[in-house]
């Protein structure tokens, strides 16, 4: 039987709940499809500030480097939200935590969920049928430039800065991405004004030839904040550098009305990280009313990453299965309400 | 008769067309409110490529700061979109002028108009009240700051920069608006992850308690990228830096469904310009189907910035009279189709 080690990080807030029913559902694929998940739990986030004093302690970071992948529940708390300026804060151990791994490439995708279109802000029939994923730089660009704020306290600077390595290797999954879908690419910058911006299109321009079946275009990031909105049935593949990745990730995430369902994935030099968009939502913590759907499709993300093609399938199948039924958590306002965790038990007794 | 000195810059596009309608209007108000307004025409964009081979001759600039007040049509034309990386292009003609006149508050008024509401791309419960403002610095950040690539080619870095004084004038505008509308302020940033947001939160917060009636908070991008789409009648007053007010306004301004009725202004050190929203159009330019009535608006704001309160109301109050009675150029899809030429006749007529 072919064992994976799994780094567990549940973090915050409802991170632990969701993360408790993804591990439900991964020792169901495990059973059914004959493969042992071998879990490490660390701290990161606000706990770990409490516990060690640091959002990311070392042993955190190795349980990572050991593991054949990471599963992140989330992080962030109230008492730290309104000081960005503190000097120890559960953000910084993500940022670290990119850092440390190598996580270069976080991958978004969006679709559309028929029995959830009527959360959706926007128009139905602008909405349904979007299917997109967002490639997004996690490690370099303005967040891990230099930056200071000089001795007089009078001014501030901050520095985004790209290398043609860093942005070759995030296209590269984007384009093999996009074979496996629609082969569509859109490069999303700010190329008339931004000297680095410049340097992507010409960067993805030159590796764009390799995969002669997919479609490249170009849009400017204001436009796309717009278009996402219009007609977001227009995009397959965003590639985009860190900042507006950021933006435009988040933008995305609310359009289909199915927030609490959106997994991610964050590919990484040494190991690769999968995580719930959803944030922490402290309100909710400890209720166990928490939607761990997300959370059970990163696992499926998680797997998928490990070759396990056919329990990855096997969850996908059973949360759309679960959805068709009306069966949901409470914010989906479903026909039959369960909780988080009776949530869990259904999905890993369906896989 | 007072007279008041105006540079015209009408631009690409339909940007020539719906200027003619704004001078109309304006014409015509000067003649109720005894006012003359003194036009002084001039080029800009790929039209002043042609003619000069710069995207902003001198004699422009020259145009402007000889104003009183400056009207901006619109800019862009296809054959420089292909390449932002073009020797000239009309972009650099409106960040140069932005910088020559000390552009750095450009003023984004977003409201919702009951006619028009069935365009937006929203469902019209989340939309329905949207007013909101953004002021999005205009003349500093990572627009103005150094940048450069690497002489191998293989990086390149651009620089985002504030100083307090930047920060402090458009604060100061922002809050005074909001004294004059729901008292609301919002700063963007993402001071959890910029020294320059930092910078910008300390600044603001230095000089909110100038305007104790107006209550201050803050939200992360990503986040207000999100909200903006959710909840967009929880904002009043948006303040934000060059970048995210690039992407943040031209989300906020197709949440509505009024593209074609956004005005705008930008306020500076020497003069202060006047736009609509929208862009050049090339393919709609000479077919008089554009929509005037950005442009008319951002002549009411235009004329407003005079202290002609009572014209810039008569002027709007037509707009809003013209959209009650179903009549619209053809995008609005309204009950009277009007072509912008007679629009225009029609509105000068009203005010
Ligand atoms: C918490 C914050 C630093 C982080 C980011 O901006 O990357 C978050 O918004 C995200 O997108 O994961
Ligand atoms: C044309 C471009 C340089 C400009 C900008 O980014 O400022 C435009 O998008 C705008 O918002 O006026």
């Amino acid at each position: 039987t072919p064992k994976h080690k799994i780094a567990v990080l549940p973090g915050d807030g409802i991170g632990p709940e969701v993360t408790e029913q993804a591990i439900k559902v991964m020792d169901a694929v495990g059973e059914r499809f004959d493969t042992v998940f071998e879990y490490c739990h660390a701290d990161v986030g606000a706990i770990a500030i409490d516990r060690h004093g640091d959002p990311l302690p070392e042993e955190t970071v190795e349980a990572c480097l050991n593991a054949d992948a990471v599963f992140f529940g989330a992080i962030g708390h109230p008492k730290y939200d309104n000081d960005p300026s503190a000097k120890v804060r559960p953000e910084q151990g993500l940022l670290r935590l990119r850092k440390a791994l190598g996580l270069y490439a976080n991958i978004r995708p969006v679709k559309t969920y028929d029995k959830v279109l009527h959360l959706s802000p926007l128009r139905e029939d602008r909405v349904k049928g979007t299917d997109l994923v967002i490639f997004r730089e996690l490690t370099s660009g303005i967040y891990f430039g230099e930056k200071g704020t000089a001795a007089d306290g009078q001014s501030a600077f901050d520095t985004c800065s790209y290398q043609v390595e860093e942005i070759g290797r995030i296209t590269h999954l984007a384009f093999q991405q996009a074979m496996l879908r629609r082969k569509k690419v859109t490069l999303v910058d700010k190329a008339n004004v931004l000297e680095t911006s410049r340097l992507w299109r010409k960067a993805v321009k030159e590796i764009a030839p390799q995969y002669p079946e997919v479609a490249l275009d170009f849009m400017f990031v204001d436009n796309a904040a717009m278009q996402l909105i219009q007609y977001p049935t227009q995009f397959d593949v965003i590639l985009t550098n860190n900042m507006f990745g950021d933006i435009l990730s988040d933008e995305a995430s609310v359009l289909t009305g199915s927030m609490g369902l959106l997994p991610s994935a964050s590919v990484g030099l040494h190991t690769s990280m999968y995580e719930p968009i959803h944030g922490s939502y402290p309100q909710a913590a400890g209720q166990d009313i928490a939607n761990p759907m997300a959370a059970i499709l990163s696992a499926a993300m998680l797997v998928e990453s490990l070759g396990l093609h056919e329990a990855a399938n096997a969850i996908r199948v059973s949360v759309q299965y679960v959805l068709e039924k009306g069966i949901g958590t409470p914010e989906l306002k479903p026909g039959m309400v369960y909780g988080c965790s009776q949530l869990g038990d259904l999905i890993a007794h369906l896989v």
